[in-house]
C-alpha cells in the first residue's frame, strides 16, 4: 500500500464512523419528544450566548489564516463573525427551537369503507450530509434545522472556517448532551481533506439519506453531478421578471428594481426582464431608466436597444447568465405565451415574476412556467424560507424531487403510514 | 465500429429519441386539463373494450410463444389474458379517469404578515420510466396512473409479453390522441434488447425523471444498485406481525392467518410472526395450529419448538427471508421492546402488524418501528394502494425519499409554489 493509499483508507475508515454514530444517533433522534429536541436547541443557543469569547478567539484564528492567505475581503467577510453575528446566530437557534415540531404531524386522515382508519405522519429523513463554504453561520443553521426535523447531520464547513464551525458544532453538542439526546445527532468532519467529500458524496454505506450543497456553482455542480444519494440544492437562480400588457406603470418599476437590486448576489435577484411589446412605449423606459439610475447595466435585444440607447447589445449567452451582479438582460417579447416559452427554455427553474393586473394571464403564468417559485405582483427576493414562515431554510431546491423551492424543516422529513383496525381481514 | 458497438449506439439513439418525445409530451400533458385527461382515459378504456379480439389476438401470440419456450405455468399464468381479465383492465382504467385529478391541487396555503398570500401546488414529476415483467396489466394500470397524474411514461414490459402490451399502449395512444393530447406521452420500448434498460436507468439524457420497477427481486435489485436517477421501488416485502401482551385471542389468530395465508406470493403477506411471552401459554398454540390446519410450515426459535413439536427450528436466515411462500418464522420476545429490536433489525422496512389491546403499546409500536405501514389489529395484507383508497398503485415505495408506501397518483406528482402579491417590495 502506497502512503497516498493509505491515507485515503484512513479517511474513508474515518468518514464511514462518523456515518455509523449518525445512523445511531438518528435512530434515537427521530424517537425523542419535541421537548427534548427543543431543549437541546435553546440549550445550543445558550451555550453560543455564554462561549462568545472562546467562538470569537476560534474565529480569529480563521481569520488570521485567511488574511494571511490573501483571501479576498467578500471572502473574509463572510468569514467574519463579531458580537452582532451571533446575536443573529442565537436569534436563529432559538427561532428554530420555537417552530412546530414536524415529527408525528399528521398530514392526512381517512377513513376506509371497511373501518380502518389510515394516518399518514411525518417522520424524520434519517442522516443529512451538509457540505459547505466558510461561512460559520451555516452550521448552527443547518444543524439546528435538521436537529428539529428529528434527523442527525454530518457537516461539512469550508476548510477555512474549521475553528469557527468547531466551536459552534460544540455548543450544538453540549444542547443535546444537557437535553439527553446523542451529542453524536451533529458531527462536524474532523478532517479538510477533500477526500472526505468524496465519501459524504457516495453516502457512507448507505449512512446519509441526503445531501445539502450550500455554496457557489462549482460546489453544488460537483455534488450534483457526483452524488450517490440524493441532493437537494439549485445550481443557478436564472430568475426572470415579465412585465404584462397588463401591468401598472408604478408596480412594474418598483417590483423590477427590487428584485435586481435590492441584493444582486442572491439567488432570487432578476437576471432577465421580459416585457410585452404592447407596453413597450409606456413601461420599458421608466424600468430601465429606474434600474440605470441605481447603476444597473441594461443588455437588450435589438427591440430594446432602438428604444434605449444607453443599453448594450444582448448576446445569446446573456439569456443563460446569471449575473449575480448589478447587469440585467432585457428582452421585448410579442406575447404572454412568447415570455413563458423564453423562460422555459432559459430558466433555471427556481423562481419567476409576472406583474400583472389581468388575472387570466397570472393564471396562464402560473400554470405555464414550471419553477419551484412563481410570483405575481412582487419581488422574487422573496423567495427565501425566511420569507415563506419556514423559520429559516437550509437551502433552495429546484429539483421536482421530494423537496423544491426554500428547504425547511418540513421539507427535511418522510411519512409514514398508520393504519388503525379492529379486526379487518383482507377478503 | 464492430457490428455490436453499432447496435449498441443504434439502441442508444433510439431510446433518446423516445425521452425527448416524452420530455415534449410531458409538457403538454402538464398544462392538460383535467377534462382532457379524463377523456383520453375513458377513451382508451373504451378502446381496449373495443378491441378484445386484437388484443387477445397479440396475447395469444405471446402465449404461443411462451409455451415454445416452456416456461412455467405461473409465468404462463401472469402472462394470459382473457375476456374476464379485460374486463378488469377496462375497469381500471375508468375507475383512475374517475380519480379527482391531482395537478393543480392547493395542498397548503398561508398568509404572511406582508400580505404575500403563498400557495403550494401540485405538479407532475414530468416523465416516468416503468421497468416490468411479463404482465400486461401492469402496462394499463401505470400508464393510465401516469397519465391521469400529469407524466408522461415510457413502458418497458417484459420481452414475452411485448404483443400484448403494444396492443394495449395503442389504445391508451388513441385515448390521448382522441382527447387531443399527444400520443406520446405514453410510449411502449419497441426493443426488447436488455440494453435498452441500461439507457433508461442512466436517465435518458436527463429526460427520465423518476425510475418504478414492478417485479422480482433480481429486477429491483438491478433497477437499485444501477439507476442514476431517482427509484420508487421495494425489493423485499419482509413483513412481521407481532402478538403484544394485551392481544385479545380471537383477532390475533384471525389477522395473523389472513396476514400470512390469503395470498403468500404478495409482498404484504406476513413472513415472521413475533409472540409476547406472556400469552406464548395462551395465544402460540391457537395461531400456529391454525396456520398449520391451512398448510403452513412454521419455523420457530427454540422457545417456540418446545411448545410446539410439529414446528422446525428456524436459523438465523430464517428471521432474513421472505419466504413468499406458506411458511413463517415464529420468535417468542420478553417484551415489546424486543419486538421492535426484532423488527428494526431484520425488517425491509414495507409493513408490520401489531395486534394489541393496550393502546400504549400501539403507540409505542408506532413510534418506534420506521416502516413504511404500521397496522393495528388488521391485516398486513392491506399494505395496497387499491385499499388504501388511491385507486390504484404503480408499486410500493420502502424508501424515504418524496413517495413512501403504495404509490399512487398523489405520490407521482412534485409541487410548486404561487405567490400571490400586490406590489411587495422585500426590504
Amino acid at each position: 500500500m502506497t502512503s497516498a493509499e493509505a491515507l485515503s483508507n484512513d479517511i474513508s475508515g474515518l468518514m464511514h464512523e462518523l456515518g455509523r454514530r449518525a445512523r445511531a444517533a438518528a435512530g434515537a433522534l427521530a424517537i425523542a419528544s419535541a421537548e427534548r429536541k427543543h431543549a437541546a436547541l435553546a440549550g445550543a443557543a445558550q451555550a453560543v450566548d455564554a462561549n462568545r469569547a472562546a467562538i470569537l478567539d476560534a474565529n480569529g484564528l480563521d481569520m488570521a489564516n485567511a488574511r494571511d492567505k490573501g483571501m479576498s475581503a467578500a471572502f473574509q467577510d463572510r468569514l467574519l463573525l463579531d458580537d452582532a453575528r451571533l446575536d443573529g446566530i442565537v436569534d436563529a437557534l432559538r427561532a428554530i427551537a420555537e417552530l412546530p415540531d414536524p415529527v408525528g404531524t399528521v398530514i392526512a386522515e381517512w377513513d376506509r369503507p371497511n373501518g380502518l382508519h389510515i394516518e399518514r405522519v411525518r417522520t424524520p429523513l434519517g442522516v443529512i450530509g451538509v457540505i459547505y463554504e466558510s461561512r460559520p453561520n451555516v452550521t448552527a443553521d443547518a444543524g439546528a434545522l435538521c436537529l428539529k426535523s428529528g434527523n442527525a447531520v454530518i457537516l461539512r464547513g469550508g476548510s477555512d472556517s474549521v475553528h469557527s464551525s468547531q466551536a459552534l458544532v460544540e455548543c450544538l453538542r453540549l444542547g443535546l448532551a444537557q437535553a439527553g439526546l446523542p451529542e453524536d445527532a451533529v458531527q462536524l468532519v474532523p478532517t479538510t481533506d477533500r477526500a472526505a467529500v468524496g465519501e459524504m458524496l457516495k453516502g457512507l454505506a448507505g449512512n446519509i439519506d441526503v445531501i445539502v450543497p450550500r455554496g457557489g456553482k462549482s460546489l453544488v455542480g460537483r455534488v450534483q453531478s457526483e452524488a450517490r444519494v440524493p441532493v437537494f440544492a439549485h445550481l443557478e437562480g436564472l430568475v426572470h421578471v415579465y412585465i404584462d400588457r397588463s401591468a401598472e406603470l408604478d408596480k412594474a418599476v418598483a417590483v423590477t428594481l427590487n428584485a435586481k437590486m435590492r441584493r444582486t448576489g442572491i439567488c432570487g435577484a432578476a437576471e432577465t426582464l421580459l416585457v410585452h411589446e404592447d407596453v413597450a412605449g409606456t413601461h420599458l423606459g421608466p424600468i430601465l431608466e429606474a434600474l440605470m439610475a441605481r447603476g444597473c447595466e441594461i443588455r437588450g435585444d435589438a427591440a430594446v436597444m432602438a428604444r434605449v440607447p444607453a443599453a448594450r447589445p444582448a448576446t445569446e449567452e446573456d439569456w443563460r447568465t446569471e449575473y449575480e451582479d448589478a447587469i440585467i438582460a432585457v428582452k421585448i417579447v410579442p406575447s404572454l405565451e412568447a415570455a413563458i416559452g423564453h423562460i422555459e427554455h432559459y430558466s433555471s427553474h427556481h423562481t419567476e415574476a409576472i406583474i400583472a393586473e389581468d388575472p387570466a394571464a397570472v393564471e396562464k403564468f402560473f400554470a405555464g412556467v414550471d419553477s419551484a417559485i412563481l410570483v405575481h405582483n412582487a419581488s422574487t427576493q422573496f423567495a427565501d424560507g425566511g420569507e415563506f414562515g419556514f423559520g429559516g431554510e437550509i437551502g433552495i431546491a429546484t429539483g421536482k424531487m421530494h423537496a423544491r423551492g426554500p428547504v425547511g424543516v418540513e421539507q427535511l422529513t418522510s411519512f409514514k403510514y398508520r393504519v388503525r383496525g379492529n379486526g379487518q381481514l383482507r377478503p
